[in-house]
């Protein structure tokens, strides 16, 4: 941690610029879950979605319309997943006293405080860049919802927005 | 855990393709909070101000402009915002040693070195996708500003963008 | 946090719209990073591109291309930025067992499972919107690559789109 903000950027970058009549196309899927607590890709429906729209560049904004499961960036491997989920139950408990669970305090019947706790932390939303019509990633980046009051019936809202 | 990323999306969506002038309307709101710690909707305001725009689609960026104040989104119950200041208590505590507040090691002297980490956790922005000049949100989600080192002034940048 | 969403916002916005020619610039930096955990401002790279890009108003999103690498918005000070460093690893220790790094269960060799989940939380992105050829950010904010398994050469794709 001695050095920081010390190193310039390698690499000074060439700059394209692109111009064009701007275009929305938008959709809502809905993705069925099967676990309480579930990590799953969606980045090939995403993709797909992205390719029959007519925007080759811009941003794709991936959106939860709830509030107890969010959208990730991460890789898909069984067993990271796996530590994914035991991170979660050890930061923020399934199993302890919530005011949210408490039927004195709250009128909510589900006893999910620990998914919308889990649902702040990791984020309800991911955006990814378009260029030349492919999304922009990385070799190991997928787009994950991040259930944690399943099994449900999640609304995810996706919005590609450019040229 | 064990079927991940093995179901489909359920409901293949149509596509819907907008085409206009490209438009942007900006402000910033300061919102006066009034604990060191607190949760508030801001979502009533941003819908406002999105009405006031001639934007019917796009989206709204909204920014807080603070490095210990953050922006998530959520629902609003008092027993669940309760729950949450008390996981940032539990996860990032507010009454031990860090260096940020030390003054051998810092000229910062408000020490809220907690409100820092806080909202790094938090985040900084909220995105909303503009369909048919309304917000696109769940049924239980709102915009809520973090306040983690109040009371105090707090200055949030709204960005609408679209056509 | 008895008051919560009673208050107003203090100061009624003025709307100002803008309307224009939508165009996008995009380039790939190449980020050199020298310690296994580092957190680097690269804020200074990010405002030069957007300065050579001729657009004036809009956002520029930054994106790792990593799963071991994200992005954050907060100050930068040494005492501050090693607070955080302290953080991750209470809250996502380095020298526990994680699956991910269990020859056993998993192909990836670089035992960096602590890696993937502090990104996780950190996110993988930032947006900042541009008002009259600046950046819109606070006194204090600034743009930091967030390394959790350098030293590496960590890719952070900038997509500047506006008018």
């Amino acid at each position: 941690m001695s050095n920081l903000a010390l190193s310039a950027v390698e690499t000074y970058p060439e700059i394209e610029t692109k111009e064009g009549h701007y275009k929305i196309a938008s959709t809502t899927f809905v993705v069925r879950t099967d676990e309480r607590v579930e990590l799953r890709s969606i980045t090939g429906e995403i993709a797909a979605f992205v390719e029959q729209t007519p925007i080759r560049d811009g941003m794709v904004y991936i959106s939860s319309l709830h509030t107890t499961a969010g959208l990730m960036m991460n890789e898909v491997q069984g067993a990271l997943l796996s530590d994914m989920a035991n991170l979660f139950e050890h930061v923020i408990p399934s199993g302890v006293y919530y005011k949210h669970n408490d039927p004195l305090l709250s009128d909510c019947d589900r006893r999910n405080a620990d998914a919308h706790l889990r649902a702040v932390v990791v984020g309800h939303s991911v955006s990814i860049p378009i260029t030349e019509g492919r999304l922009k990633l990385g070799t190991w980046q997928k787009v994950l919802l991040a259930e944690f009051d399943g099994p449900n019936n999640r609304k995810v809202h996706v919005q590609v927005m450019g040229i």
